[in-house]
């Protein structure tokens, strides 16, 4: 069973938040058939929160499943409602553009565990009638991809055209890749991994570390008591930000350049731009983010392993895939580095599986999947009109 | 104006800090003279804590002063009487070790602006009989090493055989060939940079913003209020300490192991190995250093740039030294990558300085100065020698 809000798009809403003529439909799904964790819980009721874009065809062929990151939500190519920011991939989704609204029903949820609309540690949980806080169960990546799966049965579609993803996004769309083979014609992994690295885990707890080291967290009652541990969030947004940069992009856009000062003030002033930079980008993200979903969403990361699902052999998640795989990998990202990226291409060769994989020359470090790069635009158009060609979707 | 406690290394201490026979003799001196400032203000008393091991020659020419990092203090090559580890770097100091001090006599103080009994900002100021906190003055590595020469002074040694540091000890090993060039026969900066990265002032700002964040910080008066900002400087130290490895360091220490577990908890437990040795590492972290030390040590790092203190051009820095130099840099350290390395040795080149550049293969990291790294002991004890043959000291 299920309940719904119906994609609406009120006028004053829209006049806020449409980028480029791109109008979304924005809804959400209650689903009170309970969610089978992977950590053996069910979690009822479950809410999704998500936008559309363009027209689901009569046969529904047509539809393309964007998954964002993790501090993304589903304003893919909208107005960001509380930021008042374009799309947070409004360069690659819209009319015209690589991934084109004017010929695909393009769907982006907000993920549970997420703090947008979708069911997540700040929502209420029914038994107590207050947030669930720390008794949100510990979700997976593939707990995300389940409840997205229930999400198009309930828009009755059958099959996916595309899976698309960067990031996080990228597990997902291994994770769809791996579980629910049949409903993706394509899948495009983008600057991610089927593990996540040692390393990257290690940042993890830093941040989360932060979080809970902030006596505003509360043990993450905060909502209960009426504050939020801002600090500590903006801490673990400072630390995670530098890693989805590299150094030649600091570098570049920072130098050693000092911050509207002609010398060093001899403080814990923000004398360099780089420091002023990350102390703005700590604290709108709190203005955004809920702490809590900010813990169980990297420890969902933490834990994506999906060879570890399969006996320890990667290949074995994609093993009888039918669909169509591009990864992509950037030069400059050392969070998800293009060995990591191989390591995919090599699993889905070992099952013959169809499979192009293009790594992007750029210094953007891991934000470079978000920005303005050229090639990889090029090359996700061509890979999504090849796939069109052979699924009988209209032609560009 | 000087006063001094006596170098003693009485019996109690001694069994306990002495590692495989080396002796400390373990000192301090006050100046009342004061100490003019980078930032143009004048520190007056200050005092300088050190060690030292080997005897002094009659000509005071055997004379290494070793430069401590970040977090490092002048417990090189004995037992932390804090901690009751062995020095810092024993593998590197002691007798027959590379830098032998049954040849040199070897000195190490620690820092101006450190926590372990030089002058910083948790030392007393006499205006007020309270500590120093946030007015204590922002330092810069010129400082540190100026208060150095003044010991040096003190200690009647004209010139140092050798200054030797990595990491933070690298920029004051920079700096001392640069500021006192003819008080140096032979410079050894090791995993350093004449300059420190945007990247790494980004580092730096999130572990101030932690420990700032953290209310028992208290605006930098927590000792006046007899408390201590544990968790903000813990999550700084576990920030920075992924710095210092490498990402495959921790893949082969760690990978995905699980901590003491079959199986993920689903939790916010430790579960994997790396969080548990980082929460280890912060946690002890705080027992042996100071919350605003780690204050003013990093920003003196980050206003370190030698280049600009010399019309931004570096070669400037070292125009007319006599100094021997060896340049020593880690193909996996990325906090001071290699190229960083190259700059100095550009430099020195420019002006005909008589400089050895060695690039260490090794996957340790920048933490791998510190660690057993044969190829990098053979370099500096080729150097030592070498350089000890044309200092006329005998040979080992």
């Amino acid at each position: 069973m299920t309940s719904q809000t119906q994609p609406d798009t009120p006028d004053n809403i829209k006049d806020d938040i449409d980028v480029d003529g791109v109008s979304p439909q924005m809804g959400s799904v209650t689903f009170t058939d309970a969610l089978e964790l992977d950590n053996g819980r069910k979690l009822a009721p479950f809410t999704i929160a998500y936008n559309a874009y363009g027209e689901l065809n009569a046969e529904k062929s047509n539809a393309i499943l964007i998954c964002h990151a993790l501090t993304g939500d589903q304003h893919v190519a909208n107005r960001h409602p509380i930021t008042g920011k374009e799309g947070w991939w409004s360069l690659l989704v819209g009319p015209g553009k690589p991934i084109d609204t004017n010929r695909f029903y393009v769907i982006c949820t907000n993920i549970l565990g997420g703090c947008l609309g979708s069911t997540g540690p700040a929502s209420i949980d029914p038994q107590t009638g207050a947030a669930y806080g720390l008794t949100f169960p510990v979700i997976t990546i593939g707990d995300m991809v389940d409840a997205q799966a229930r999400l198009m049965d309930h828009l009755g579609i059958d099959q996916l055209f595309a899976v698309v993803g960067g990031s996080m996004g990228g597990m997902q769309v291994l994770e769809w890749a791996s579980r629910h083979k049949e409903r993706v014609f394509a899948a495009v992994p983008i600057a991610t991994a089927a593990w996540h690295s040692s390393q990257n885990i290690a940042f993890h707890e830093v941040g989360r570390q932060a979080v809970m080291a902030d006596p505003q967290w509360m043990r993450g009652d905060y909502l209960k008591h009426g504050v939020t541990p801002r600090n500590g969030l903006s801490v673990a947004r400072m630390a995670a930000h530098i890693t989805y940069l590299s150094e030649d992009a600091l570098h570049a856009k920072f130098g050693r350049n000092l911050q509207n000062r002609a010398d060093r003030t001899f403080s814990f002033d923000a004398d360099f731009q780089v420091e002023s930079y990350l102390r703005h980008q700590g604290s709108t993200f709190v203005d955004r983010f809920d702490a809590n979903s900010y813990l169980y969403i990297t420890r969902a990361m933490d834990y994506f392993d999906l060879a570890a699902e399969h006996g320890d052999v990667l290949a074995e998640a994609f093993r009888g895939t039918q669909s169509r795989f591009c990864v992509v990998s950037f030069t400059s990202d050392w969070l998800y580095p293009t060995r990591e990226s191989r390591e995919i291409v090599q699993a889905l060769n070992a099952v013959a599986a169809n499979v192009s994989f293009v790594e992007i020359e750029s210094n953007a470090g891991h934000d470079a999947f978000l920005l303005d790069e050229p090639e990889f635009f090029a090359t996700i158009t061509g890979f999504i009109n090849s796939c069109a060609q052979k699924r009988g979707l209209p032609a560009a």
